[in-house]
């Protein structure tokens, strides 16, 4: 870790930069083989089925049979733990139903929004040696809640042909409609645009390599709505002299074996807790499988000593973590001071795992500084609020004159009578 | 209009498709624009003013003697209409305020959601004929509301180097905080990176012709948040035969005005009503000043007649319009059925323009069938869902053992570990 003593704000830039993405170099590819799937469908979903993941899938949809088959294959004990994190993740979902009320703004004159579930989505969980169970419970379970009519998801087989069955376990509890063995551009080309087996969305969730993020941001252009756009996968963790150095070198690790572009920040205003945490670090990467990764994403990140807590929130603002650890003695003071962030976590015993998997909490959250602007996934996110209003006679005597002045002053004289006619029809 | 008596469901893609718009002819040019902005700030923007709006700003910014001099020209009427139109906008967004709860999902696992202000808005204003000062209120009003800290607004100043008076009026009532003179992808560019005058924002509001639209798309990809894809504005009408022809033929035409490319739809279960609002319009557009884009916007539309309102409401579904003007007998029961609308309009006096000036919700409205996937323009539309949790000792035993067994699972173990320590602090 780069250590940075008392940075001035001309410094900041540089502590809260992230590397450059450059999609652009990926565009062309990523562009052909969206066209491709646009003009031929299955056909050129397999395709690159084959040419990506290595099999050709004889049929996209997974079938009630390898749904069985996954139910016995995974172990009780991680059936046990994926029921428990779906409860939670529903049970925090389920508390962020809307109820909307009616608003009389002025006398006649009714206004409410009714929020209405997006009819058809899609969920992308990628491939790789990792099993992203825990993604599909995160996508899958607010859908379900909201009432999504259509909920399908895509993800690549492995060599073998088959989807690791925790995914398929995963899926089933939380209420995915349907399954397709499709991965990177291929899988969101097909849920953009359709295909004679995968339905078309309306909205595309989900986390992806590169090509995966170019696919999405170009289809989410004008074809499809897109949940938000992603970069590497951050934490930072503000601490005074009150933390545990082990838990947050724990916490900063868990981070880093991400991937070696993972971002890891710590803003502390105790200079020793740096040093302890170092020797922390040193100790538990011993015995980390994920040890390469974590090493080299350590070497971009940066432990920030600052004079005050505020000064430290005001860079965590400046930063825009996709997740902030607070571990402060008065950690609910501190947390009142953030503005820019995606999910926060609060205390010593609040790690960012616990909410990766199974606090309740949404892991689909802005990265890259996109939380100054976007939240993470939530119940919003798979809902629409559709406004309604309605005028009585009364209604029409309140605003319509306000209306036809308006109308007028802006050159719409069709607006203008239609307010018209309304009034001289009650005034008769 | 096209009259289309009792479609078949094969017939109903040719009624509720839209006219393809291709931006990608203008990208080169919009791309160019940009970068020119990026890289040289205030001076590339006047340029491009001089180029497309016929004047070059001598300073981007407008001073408070240019706001007092507004103050003084707008009629006293009008001002009165603009502030009767902000009380009802102020009210209904004020009654979405966000209230979250704190959840507890496990014993001593406590998770919640927080909705904090996006800090650094933009909104566009059009310039043009006619000035939009009601969409200065429909943008400006809502993020006051949420606290944006910056509300700062672009519009091109008319050929004489001013902006209209009522458009700075509606500024000042509805909280704007600073105002520049700036139009078209100039205008994106400029709150997109920043300049040396204007301030970089996170998220951009607000319509714009078919170049601004792509200077959205364009920044929207990566720099910054947009708030929704944009498309020729749509009203549907669903009406039975209680509904009163005078007013239909008002609302047709109040859409039809707005261009030679807006989208117009009547569906019926009355037979007659069709011939009634063609009589009617007829006469209605004799008075109407743009009677020339009503004329030809009307040559697109369509008048569709089916069996049943259960029918009507699923080619309303299938279209998603923009607006949806429902003057039914029993109009809450047809609005129970709406699925896919930006705003809807319920009853024979609720017309559109109420909802485009003055009742108070937001005519910032999703277009071209995105409702599918949008909402329009609301509170929500300025905030950020920011998730907290704290875990107790309690919490870290109710779910510790979940999170290491998904954890690894996903083989990563220093995700586990995180908890691991936790889970060994507490037990020893």
């Amino acid at each position: 870790m780069h250590t940075i003593l008392y940075p001035t704000k001309d410094k900041w830039e540089g502590i809260t930069g992230r590397p450059h993405i450059d999609a652009s170099q990926l565009c062309e590819n990523v562009s052909a083989i969206l066209s491709e799937i646009r003009k031929r469908g299955d056909e050129a979903v397999k395709e690159y089925e084959e040419m990506f993941d290595g099999i050709r899938p004889e049929q996209l949809a997974v079938t009630e049979k390898e749904m069985a088959e996954a139910e016995r294959l995974v172990s009780p004990e991680l059936a046990e733990a994926i029921a428990t994190a779906h409860h939670n993740i529903r049970k925090f979902h389920e508390s962020q139903r809307f109820t909307g009320n009616k608003v009389e703004t002025m006398p006649g004159v009714e206004c409410w929004q009714k929020s209405v579930p997006i009819e058809k989505v899609g969920l992308y969980v990628p491939g790789g040696t990792a099993p992203l169970f825990s993604t599909v419970l995160m996508l899958a379970t607010p859908a379900k809640i909201a009432g999504c009519r259509d909920i399908i998801m895509c993800t690549p087989p492995a060599r073998d042909g088959k989807i690791n069955p925790a995914i398929l376990v995963a899926a089933r509890i939380a209420g995915v409609s349907r399954i397709y063995k499709a991965g990177g551009v291929q899988a969101i080309g097909a849920m953009a645009y359709g295909t004679e087996t995968v339905p078309k969305v309306y909205k595309i969730f989900g986390p992806g390599n590169q090509y995966v993020m170019a696919a999405k941001q170009q289809v989410g252009i004008a074809d499809v709505a897109i949940d938000m756009p992603a970069g590497p996968s951050e934490v930072c963790v503000v601490a005074d002299a009150s933390a545990t150095p082990e838990f947050i070198a724990a916490d900063l690790l868990s981070q880093a074996e991400h991937g070696t572009d993972s971002q890891v920040l710590l803003i502390t205003t105790d200079r020793h807790l740096i040093s302890n945490v170092e020797k922390e670090i040193k100790q538990q990467l011993e015995n980390l499988p994920r040890k390469e990764f974590a090493e080299k994403a350590l070497d971009n990140s940066k432990a920030v000593l600052v004079e005050t807590l505020d000064e430290a929130m005001e860079l965590v603002n400046a930063y825009a973590p996709e997740h902030l650890i607070i571990q402060t003695e008065n950690y609910n003071e501190t947390a009142e001071k953030v503005i820019n962030a995606g999910s926060v976590f609060l205390g010593k015993y609040a790690c960012e795992s616990a909410g990766d998997y199974a606090s309740g909490t949404n892991h689909t959250l802005p990265t890259h500084g996109y939380a100054t602007a976007y939240s993470g996934v939530n119940l919003d996110s798979y809902c629409r609020k559709i406004t309604f209003q309605h005028l009585s006679e009364q209604g029409v005597r309140s605003i319509g004159r306000a209306v036809e002045i308006m109308a007028a002053a802006e050159q719409l004289d069709g607006h203008k009578n239609a307010m018209t006619v309304r009034i001289e029809h009650i005034n008769r």
